[in-house]
């Protein structure tokens, strides 16, 4: 396995996962800023002796797969080029989660490569288990949609969802390394605020991968930053198409989610520590007694938000147990 | 000026307050349960030089006014006691905050002295100054409906909320002082999450002061504990009842806070670092283009959510001008 | 495998450790105030799915071995049990790491089974790697001690420690659960500060260890409390009994800790995130030019401070590989 | 008053101290980076309603007096032009407060305005009160030097010091604003390490002053990175140069601080929180039982490692009582 881009948050920990993992081998991690340096030395924690190199496509040509984690328009290109050799790909950038191509261009600029747009699977494990098993480029998504869906798909599935407020809360490990002043521990610490209020670019992911399931609800998406390090919570706020029972839309969420090994419903509202470097999502929902569902998905936003996910579908995409490697 | 109840985090605030106030006396400080103790050891950061003492009441008989900071249930006969000897309160405790007994009792159990509720005068400054001005008791609100109403106001009494949800988040200091493992420090850390889903007591507050303004929408209200010692952000979901361009509804705000002291209309969302140990509370409010108005508020709950604002209304009733000791 | 005393920080991590080891089988996880609750309740993130069980000793007796994290004074009647049923014990507790009784009586009290404490080995694995393969009942050291003798072990047994001091800092789960308002969020959060300065119960423990080393020198140990959840920091500053060269103090710790797979020697000074929820150790050591060596130790309190430590030494009693399990 | 520098958390806060203070005015806060943007925008707490500008000498000169808040290295020139235009000046950078230029080439590189070396007078007020009540020029001290100091002068005073350990921790403030990944939040999070260990620009400091009260004591100083904004701990291990009971200490301390205004000697280990956004320094004294003594002091490094004192030194020099407008 190849990771394009591993000294970053995401990519160092899909490196750390395929290193550990019983049946994948990371046969390199590359970076373009920190080429040379030990991956242990700039993540001691997760123990990857390895160094980084530049990459080289030649060499990457000849991997079983990759995990490219570059930042959102860095990657098409790579991606293009790994896919013109035929290494199978998990993309945990934006390139390729938006199918529509204006709508990505509106939302993040020019794509690098869009006549590799249709072939991209969205790899919301839970929505695509099987195109994932069968596709060669998975667009991993982004952390608030991955939350925010598994929050809402039992609803929308159902044609329950009327009108839909998402108000989530993500750590500081979402906005990836650097961030400057903004993401200073000082600008941090005890704070709490809103933030990409006019359009947050997670917002067009899940309108349409609520359209996916059917449902052109109106859709109010605003992110949070929390002071910590590692967690998301997706707080969902879902006025309902009709009049619907607790036990209804209990039973829509536990028939839905029977079955997934990293969905766990709970029945107190989770806190994001709970999910802390695992790759779980647990999400608990409720009415509130007025016509409307609220619904909690908590994860970590650097395993089930990122590198956790892309390694969950990689174990698909190689035919492995899906779980594997993610205990 | 009478502070009962110092020990606890929202009256050691106002003992503070008080005790540094230009022209306000701090007669006594009381506490049931650390009688004896200096106030300036259990808050060495406040520096007040008292002794706190057991509830005398005859001696609370002779102060000018008092301010009570006793938890919900246990204020009511204080009060009580306090007003029978022609004593002017300002009541931080929940108990005289619900002007329809029925919906306190639903709420909060038995009220300890239900003939004085219509006496009460709910003390959100900005939404009542006119009548707070001549109280004999004012009922200080709850630290999420201070920041929910102050978010929602101009929309409300321009008859435009028409669907509301508030997604709050509180630091810890708003559960007061003890919580036992709840609010340990290694159950809060790195954690968050939703609580009080299943209705939590601040929400018949909200829709009765937004009943004030002439709105009945339905409301939604969810609040979440934060990593944080002090400070609360409302973020609040209006769907809007007609059409209606940014333009005109920051108008709203503008012209609604124009002249208010401690409220700042800001044009970006305000993190509640930015208002910490302070009792200025920060709005902004923006449209989503979809029809949806999101109002955000930042306070800091121990000063215009529960002590600063006591001390506002304080100086309202002592004929003082308001921002007096609050600077 | 039992696991006595499986709700508090320490038990639940090691009923973990031994619920994902591939070579252990929990048996049964205890709880004297929790019994009846499943230990995924309390710690969702372990994904531990058993129920805790009120301590049944005929079954415990047929356990292949036993964890006690039971409190100190509690632990060493239930060891006692076990020891009698012959069931080779890993204590967390502090009962029997002094091996001398008025040292233990006046550090904690009365003893509980004064008899076995000949029996016990202490278990710093590092320092008494073989006598722990032997032993039937191992004492797991404490949090402090842990760090503090990695750091110090190689200067006290060259003979080159003449007066140590050791400034310490750990976070808040180090103090356990419960705890109370001293530990509450509130007072922690943003909080720095020395305590047990009058004689911390570590301390004993330090001097005895390092007695065994050969070394008489005075040590001043004062541990301080971390805004944190899990991570110790042990900074040793040690007058040295003769001149020596850096590149001589480094050779020392390079030959000491060559062949140790759980003990890291760094060339920067550690920070604790580097070992959080890992059974490292990180040692740094350097010298001021001036005639003292300044030595760092960081460690996961709740793992090689305690139950990763237990499971090291639970793995050498059972003829497993000491990393097993751990990575 | 000029405060030259405003933009920085220092700079920021001096203006703020002088803008509410009552006997001081707030002529013009200046910027090199950020002159144009309101102080109110960048620290919205403050609410200091005035706009930085770039410095205009002309206009400096016709101030009463003036902070400098510039980095290290930086401030020689601006200082040395003040001077000229005979501006009082307290300097909070690093520039004047060693009074060996060839110590400060060592510790910082080449000199600004070396001759101005002699006019300085090190800022401590509580070491050098009558000196700095004369002086035109006070170098305000070094965090850790204001913490250390008030933790050692008494046993320096008496002779009593024959061997010093100080290891101190500090929050992020310290290091100023700006500072890249090693202060991001996701660094410094969760995390406590020291730093500075091959030697810190502010232990030439601390020897100078421990030189001054006629102690030649060897001094190691280290200094940790805690996880909070403001805040700063030194906790000193002193070898006592004969014997001397805990009382006779004391007695040291009580004689010592009988009469300073933000020293208070406290009867525990003190906690930083208890001294935040205060100009206190909270100091504890014990003896170990074993011919050494523990001394710990505790301010927050921004007001008395900082800001705040610069507001002290600065009403001295302007004939002021000293503690005016740092209530």
């Amino acid at each position: 396995m190849l990771v394009a881009g591993a000294s970053g948050y995401a990519g160092a920990l899909a490196a750390f996962l395929i290193w550990r993992h019983p049946h994948l081998e990371l046969a390199a991690a590359t970076s373009r800023s920190e080429a040379g340096a030990r991956l242990d030395r700039l993540y001691p924690r997760y123990r990857v002796p390895v160094e980084l190199e530049q990459l080289d496509l030649e060499r990457a040509a000849g991997c079983d797969a990759a995990v490219v984690a570059y930042p959102h328009g860095a990657a098409a290109k790579l991606v293009s080029d790994l896919r013109e050799a035929e290494v199978p790909v998990v993309d945990i950038s934006a390139d390729f989660r938006l199918h529509d191509l204006s709508t990505y261009e509106r939302t993040y600029g020019e794509h690098g490569a869009p006549g590799l747009l249709s072939d991209a699977v969205y790899g919301l494990t839970e929505l695509h288990r099987e195109p994932i098993r069968g596709a060669k480029l998975v667009a991993n998504p982004g952390c608030y949609p991955t939350a925010a869906m598994l929050a809402l798909a039992p609803l929308a599935q159902a044609g329950l969802a009327d009108d839909v407020v998402i108000s989530a809360a993500s750590g500081v490990s979402g906005a990836g390394r650097g961030g400057g002043e903004r993401l200073a521990f000082v600008s941090v610490d005890e704070n709490f605020g809103a933030y990409g209020v006019e359009g947050h670019r997670h917002a067009p992911e899940i309108v349409q991968e609520l359209g996916q399931l059917g449902s052109s609800a109106p859709v109010t998406f605003v992110p949070h930053l929390l002071p910590i390090d590692q967690g998301l919570l997706a707080s969902c706020y879902v006025r309902l198409a009709r009049e619907a029972g607790e036990q209804e839309v209990r039973s829509l969420y536990e028939e839905r989610y029977a079955d997934e090994p990293f969905v766990e419903l709970v029945d107190e509202p989770p806190g994001v520590r709970d999910v802390r470097e695992t790759n779980l999502c647990r999400v608990h929902v409720a009415l509130d007694g007025d016509g409307r569902a609220l619904a909690f998905a908590a994860i970590d936003n650097l395993w089930k938000g990122a590198a956790g996910q892309a390694i969950q579908n990689l174990n698909l995409m190689m035919g492995l147990p899906e779980t594997e490697g993610l205990g």
